[in-house]
């Protein structure tokens, strides 16, 4: 009884369809409940449901959660995702009254409502753990708040730089990020439920109850527009999350690079480095390798979707459902990024004296020539006096 | 004497490294010299310039960009960029007051403040057109409101959709659009002028001042996220562009598809459509067609940008020159894309009767089963009910 | 005993840069035994291993062969890849013999090993899979033999085309992607092993009697270049594959296209198709979306792989473990849609009726162009002529 | 008169589709009438064309490579491409011999031909800078053979390493590289003459001939798959530059960092290194830097053709007209790259005392385990001795 709608699909075009999507499912379990039940309570709202026929869904769904939290519900590749796990589920508790959940609605925009209350706590996730790296930022930066170190243009010293610069530069560059997070979180944040297959429903239904009951911030009116944006708010929110991953690939690359032994301005501890399976003296910098390659990852999960997006028209396509992998993983790469690099900040050692002896003469060959162009001399002149030095 | 900073650089080696730079400036010099301009006022108030040499300096850079606009300051090759070519003819024009303009400031600050100039003016341009086309949208919807037409999903004829519903779709998707450019219009509209070559100046000065002169939102307090910030703020600009171009991408679709004779809900006056060397009957939406891959040449901007910054330490890498002529063509394309389709939506006709042909019984299966729904079948009964006669 | 090297790794850490990589590596049991086996038999030729020694180390791999064929050789996340598994077992059943068979080698020439023996594999599947879509177009071809259809440009209708010039483009397409295949099987199929930690190893070893003994065609001489190969070498895999996509991703647009109701040409059997949840009439080509979509998965997977390997210094960098995932995947998906795409050919029904009908006037005016061109009118006069009629 | 076959278009829209077409056309001026050649003689020889009628053709055809050649044949925008404005010539100076050229070929497979024998000329001439590339690598080996050097992993110091080692790995890498070359040429090398608009033409022509006359390897016999092929070839061929890009990515980060004065095992000459327009004492590799961003260039393009190809049935679009400036520009850069990098191995210094130093104590860590297990400690327990000691 697995398929409600009675499809004779070919096992070999079902599994392939399916692919992993019953899998990743799983973690929408609870958020389709949720929104089945403003759903639900909206159907006996506007008449379609009794109100025990309500209270019976209610409670099966609310046990469905229950479940799930357990470990208990788990959607099988038959079922093909968790909408239609969870209907069957109903429909063999309760019957009929299970038959008549999916009234006023289409696998669209339940999938749309499942998906944005998923990001919603997601982007929420993010924020916090994007919070708690600054936190860690801003201690580092206390614990070795004074401390000179050369700073670097073209990868070669350039002028004097400091600990609290380097710091801070990152932590200025996390606040953009965060902001451009709360931005997508609004963005995104319109409920889709009740524009039924992007075209909406033959019947009345109130969309501004539910939306209210599931806590977006508003209605997303148009049903096409709502079919049409699954892929592009994807893709609006991996633009945001590959922004912070951009930020953890350069801090990275600093940490890699300020660390090795010929530079030494950093130590990563011990318990941050990795061995060799063959050269017994060997520390690497695994954890920042993986966090640089992780901005890839993420990119190219972005890219993805905004490409299998493409050249379509309007209305739902299924080519849709392969942007859950990246969205998910995105969510995912980025939320154990930022864990693993406040861990960093929060361990990394600064050797002070390896900083002193790098703030070698030449990187304040500035501050000559402004001494010059003080006294009088043009700037440019001032240069180039002190440039043949060189 | 071109290079005022005296290199001696391999010629190959310099052609090599300018590439096309020097062309892609052409449109910088304006925001080189407003930028040059208020950096020169601030010399004079900090009291490193005398109140005559401002005034010479500010008279010559509006001379150059009065030269510009009459198209007649001409950078060559062997300038490199804007930014020598302008201080070579301050030098040239003013001797030893020339010389004086590049003091508290580096080429690196420089550059992203007349880039930052012309990211504001640009971003204010794409915003008029899309504004634009919302205006041909409305008046699309308005000539043929009312006019019902199919809705697909899967490409397939799915249920009751109208003009009005489609057109409004897109517009909702615009106002989006807007948002998210408004932010980044917002997010980047910050002042690196001061912040020299990434670590700041060993000497004092007023960035504020400069700020507010050029009408930034802020000043970019750290000189190692200004520097950070190139490329990154390039990619949220180019994604904020290719969201708009995705929108086009899908009306593109959209109209390609409905206006093959096969199905002729749209028409494309012949005025909008290209023939064929060797088939005197075809009539091609090549329009609509560049369009659609437009948005893959910004997406794939995006991504150029996005790796070019990718690990890589902080600081400055002439790497990140690169990205100037992607956010270049980037705003060129999405403007001429936005007003290219405002035309489309002037011109396209609507056929009102192959449209009502359309309006096949199928499209109204769900309004049948509703029916029964409504009636008392259980949703899920009365669906496989209608189904069974398909 | 987990890690025999000995790390003091933080759990979170470690955690963090495993990832799924202990999953991935479950595949690759089979592959690293059989490296190992002929480096057993390599050691013990150069005298590095006794005889016993040797011959207990290849009962005990193919012990573990075994195991794996049988799902009972699990690899545990504290083993971190399959590597350290297959060593621990060594060790923990052979005590001090286990303890010999790193000799000689590192994990980076190890895991290259193992890889490519996967790949050559994997790359011998895509062939197959491709020949066998081969054959099922053929057949198709030969049962639809001698049906006109119209041919499009600009998604319009061009000239008169047939279903044996549509069946036989795509064959030539794939025959040409075979041959990529070939190529890339042949140039990626050198053996990396003995090349240590990418910078040789400090005793003789007989790199050529491993390479023969394990099928590679050459032995990839400098073991720098066996270590930048990786990423490289994938990015060279995934691109043959992504051209196998490409070629799928077209057929699947034309097929849905071809077989929308309003044109009609082909149709899809309904086990090939899917339902929709709210509307009973629809049947959709799922089948051919997610198959048009998985191209832009492979695609972007090249993409990450790329950009992963890009802006580093030459030798290994744990960055390059993230590229384990993409290839594996690649691999899948395009075995999996080649073999989708043959049941397609295999069940695919062209409509006669429709094709016939659809061979309007219009598609034939070259032909008329080209009677006036024949009988003495310049072709431009003629092409002009008929022009007129349109 | 400039549109033959006289569309009425918008001007607007005009430009908007023509883009630059007309200036990247410039460069295919010389093909087009090689190709247009080997047409008129054929049509001459099917009985299409009097013997003067041809000679004409020829003669005129080979004016215009003439006046090319000195710069003098340039089109205009209102031409909108090369072919118009070719055949345009053709009719002012031969009139109805002139109207006769574009009988039994469309303007589909006129571009394809020129393009094709484009990309043989300049899939030849990266051929060459790449061998050029090796000689100098060759030479750079020979200069500074015998030096050892750290070789590194994790961008930490490994391993023993030589110049010769690292030299020659990218030697090899090239060849593989030549070998990708060589197989995309012989690959693309199809002569799609003849082919009309991508389905043939209703009357004979002698395909064979053109090829054979033109010097390609063989005939695309399906029409189809010769349009299809419009942007699989031109990824194929990005692809292959960009593995070559990959190399040069590689070898520039090495150079880069190899060179930082902390480390200094190289150096860069005065002549390859530009300054900064601040600080007096910089020497910045600029060139190598460019060189890294040229990578992410090529590899974007890939990906933009990749994309704009996809998602679109079969034939012709207007779309692939995009696929021009990235291939074009692919070819450019590639070209530029590896003769940049000639240079830069003609000039690169090795500072033999700073290889020397930098051979410390850890590097042969692994010599001093393997001296332990060849006296008898199984190899792990050797490795975890040594490995206290760190």
């Amino acid at each position: 009884m697995a398929k409600l709608w009675g499809k004779n699909l070919n096992k070999e075009v079902e599994d392939f369809t399916v692919g992993t999507d019953f899998q990743l499912d799983q973690r929408l379990v609870r958020y389709d409940c949720v929104g089945s039940i403003a759903h639900a309570i909206m159907l006996q709202k506007q008449g379609y449901l009794s109100v025990g026929e309500k209270r019976k869904l209610v409670q099966t769904l609310d046990e469905i959660i229950f479940l799930d939290e357990k470990g208990k519900f788990k959607i099988r590749k038959q079922d093909e995702d968790c909408h239609t796990a969870i209907e069957n589920y109903l429909v063999k508790k309760l019957g009929d009254t299970g038959k008549k959940i999916h009234f006023c609605r289409s696998r669209n925009d339940q999938v749309l409502t499942a998906l944005r209350l998923y990001y919603n706590l997601e982007l929420g996730n993010c924020k916090k753990q994007a919070n708690s790296l600054l936190e860690s930022i801003k201690n580092f930066k206390k614990k070795y708040s004074g401390i000179m170190m050369p700073g670097y243009t073209h990868t070669r010293k350039a002028m004097p730089s400091s600990i609290d610069l380097w710091a801070e530069s990152f932590a200025d560059s996390f606040k953009d990020d965060l902001k451009l997070l709360n931005f997508t979180f609004n963005l995104v944040n319109q409920s889709p439920l009740g524009t039924g297959a992007g075209y909406g429903l033959p019947t009345k239904t109130d969309r501004k109850f539910t939306a209210e009951k599931l806590g977006f911030k508003k209605v997303q009116e148009n049903p096409i527009y709502a079919q049409n944006s699954r892929g592009k708010f994807e893709s609006i929110i991996l633009h945001s999350l590959s922004q912070i991953m951009l930020d953890l690939n350069k801090i990275s690359n600093d940490i890699i690079f300020f660390s090795i032994p010929e530079i030494g301005y950093f130590k990563l501890p011990d318990e941050l480095c990795t061995g060799s399976s063959i050269m017994p003296h060997k520390k690497n910098p695994d954890v920042l390798e993986i966090m640089r390659a992780n901005y890839h990852i993420v990119n190219s999960y972005e890219f993805q979707v905004k490409n299998t997006s493409s050249n379509l028209i309007s209305g739902y396509h299924r080519d849709l459902q392969t942007t859950k992998e990246p969205i998910m993983k995105g969510f995912d790469i980025t939320k154990q990024s930022l864990s693993a690099m406040s861990l960093v900040f929060d361990r990394l050692e600064v050797n002070k004296e390896n900083c002193k002896k790098a703030m070698t003469k030449e990187l304040y060959s500035v501050k000559e020539v402004y001494k010059l162009s003080k006294k009088g001399t043009p700037f440019r002149d001032a240069y180039n006096q002190i440039k043949s030095k060189f």
